[in-house]
């Protein structure tokens, strides 16, 4: 009995010390500490924030963020306007830095490159969607925040200083381009340009951009680089200008309801940014037979628009889309690189992410937001 | 003055003298005398009616009709469920009979030919809808009944003893076929057959059919013969045999909750022929990524459904279709006489349409009621 209580006790005491010096091993060689900012509980109030990122695998990317841009999807996050979040929360999925260290497996972008990250960080791989190419629809996909990842952490995004992902959800940016401009395409640009690619907009298609903001902005620009002959419709009578000068053969301000006489059966697509409930049976009546509305923006669960059938009728479409796939991210960024199509953008320290929100909330922002990671360091910033 | 007087009276005379002849000339050798059963006013009572159809021009067909079936539409439009009704009206349009007469331009059919005729009678033929054969969404089109003709006059339809319609609106009917069960295919029968076309279905496509009535019992058909594994959703727990028997691979009584589990992302296309209010967003949710419903089925103006925007999440498309263009209803005869498929049917006689009618409104037909014209002779007939 003594001599194998011995024995017992001395395997207990190899077993967890193995443990022990494993555990130990890995937490030194693996987590990486990152700052950044978060939203502690819901709400549009922010702090600096201390974390730790995994360590980098064999197929991951550690990137230093150079530039996040603010989306409105990470208001929404914040609000728990969709479901409840995750906190504290560091939103951020427009993400765009250099590349600081690479797995042994890595073989798309080395270090030094300047390399982006958008909505998802991870994917099955093995479902028909992932086959297809179009991760944003499996239905494992791990978000690049308030989701978690697949060892059961919360995903935190880009409001940050570095970042560790999949090299499949990483895309190497060229060099010579404006990065902070690129950063919003991650989100803005792969949103809208998805649709437009899906429906095959092709030269002297008559196609509507419904909201002229962020995803507004960028689907325009597309829309007349494929050849499209762009109507925008806003509520906004200060954004008529800026929607000529982007090419457009006519603005429609929504609330004068002349301009809206004579537009029934025009449309070939209609691509609705629109965030807030509002009649889509008017839209679709635009529509000539067999068209489509494709919607982007998506409001609160209870503010989600009802669409009466009875516009539907000749094969009128409707359906809503989230991104887009990553190969056809880099695409998008190939082609936005070509033609030059980039958002307009504000950039701003970290530190006046609350001010930023306030505007995006009360629909103040001209512009896309695009947080300067620089500012991190910036402790002593005068706001 | 004399002179000048007399002269002027003489070519008046000649002038109204040739307007007499001639009007008198068309209206012998033109107007076509017929009889059939009419609506008089809004409701679902019949009585006998007779009325005149127009000559036979160089491109018409004068057809004596056998057998007319009787589509829910016909309730809808007797009963003003969509707009207001033009009265006396003479429904019916799933028509098949004999051609009795033919404009010397018709090249199509010949005198003692089978011919059928559906829904429309008349298209503009120059839109880019009547190019593409859709002539259904022309924005001319001169429905079978219920419709101002190109000349202003009222439409009538195959609830009569013949009708002339214009020879592209014409479809020939082979011979040695259950003429009977033919007649509903100009409406049941192409206007099921056309979205699953549309949807390409094919081998080993999971579609779904809701609301297994008249329509549903051609779309389950239809949807077979093209390879498709299909499943049959009704409130009617007695319909679920003959679904079975049909070759269904499953029925689904949307009344029991249990059978709706595990059935989300399932299915590529959802043919709904519901004609009643109900929940779209549910069927929307069944559907995979990139999945669609169509509905076929419009219930009555204040009944729309209304759809959720959230269920389009994903791709998953809706839109409304309206039967189909008359290349394609050619291409659907050939398809349904090929492979056998034909709706089930109850021959009732014309006298017995107010019954009928009645129990379309209940929701009590089982089959699709087709009449026999040649019950019109039968005028002591003991009802």
């Amino acid at each position: 009995m003594n001599h194998q209580f011995h024995q017992t006790m001395f395997l207990a005491f190899l077993f967890f010390g193995i443990i022990l010096t494993t555990t130990s091993a890995q937490e030194h060689s693996a987590k990486i500490s990152a700052q950044g900012y978060a939203a502690m509980t819901a709400g549009r109030h922010f702090v600096p924030y201390e974390f730790e990122r995994r360590a980098v695998g064999e197929s991951d990317v550690l990137i230093e963020i150079l530039y996040a841009g603010i989306c409105h999807t990470d208001l929404h996050q914040v609000m728990e306007d969709w479901r409840k979040g995750i906190f504290p929360m560091v939103p951020g999925h427009e993400i765009v830095g250099r590349v600081a260290q690479t797995g042994k497996n890595v073989q798309s972008v080395k270090v030094g490159d300047y390399a982006g990250v958008g909505c998802m960080v991870h994917s099955c791989g093995e479902c028909e969607q992932c086959r297809k190419h179009e991760e944003q629809y499996c239905p494992q996909t791990v978000w690049t925040y308030n989701s978690l990842d697949t060892n059961g952490t919360p995903s935190q995004g880009g409001y940050s200083d570095k970042i560790v992902v999949d090299e499949n959800f990483v895309v190497k940016i060229p060099e010579n381009v404006p990065l902070e401009r690129i950063a919003p395409l991650f989100c803005a640009g792969i949103t809208t340009y998805s649709p437009l690619r899906y429906n095959n907009v092709k030269a002297g298609d008559n196609v509507a951009v419904a909201g002229f903001g962020g995803l507004g902005d960028m689907a325009v620009q597309y829309a007349i680089a494929m050849g499209a002959k762009v109507t925008v419709f806003d509520v906004n009578e200060s954004k008529r200008q800026s929607a000529m000068d982007l090419g457009a053969v006519k603005f429609v301000n929504v609330r004068n309801e002349n301009e809206l006489i004579g537009l029934n059966s025009s449309f070939d697509l209609m691509i609705s940014t629109i965030p807030t409930r509002y009649d889509v049976g008017m839209y679709l009546r635009m529509l000539k037979v067999d068209g489509t509305v494709v919607l982007l923006g998506m409001p609160p669960g209870d503010q989600t628009p009802m669409i009466p059938a009875m516009s539907l009728m000749g094969r009128r479409k409707v359906y809503a889309s989230l991104i887009g796939g990553m190969k056809e991210t880099r695409e998008m960024l190939e082609f936005s690189v070509r033609n030059k199509i980039y958002p307009h953008v504000e950039i701003i320290p970290i530190q006046k992410l609350d001010e930023a929100f306030q505007n995006l909330a009360e629909g103040k922002a001209l512009f896309r937001y695009v947080i300067d990671m620089k500012s991190l360091d910036d402790k002593n910033r005068d706001l």
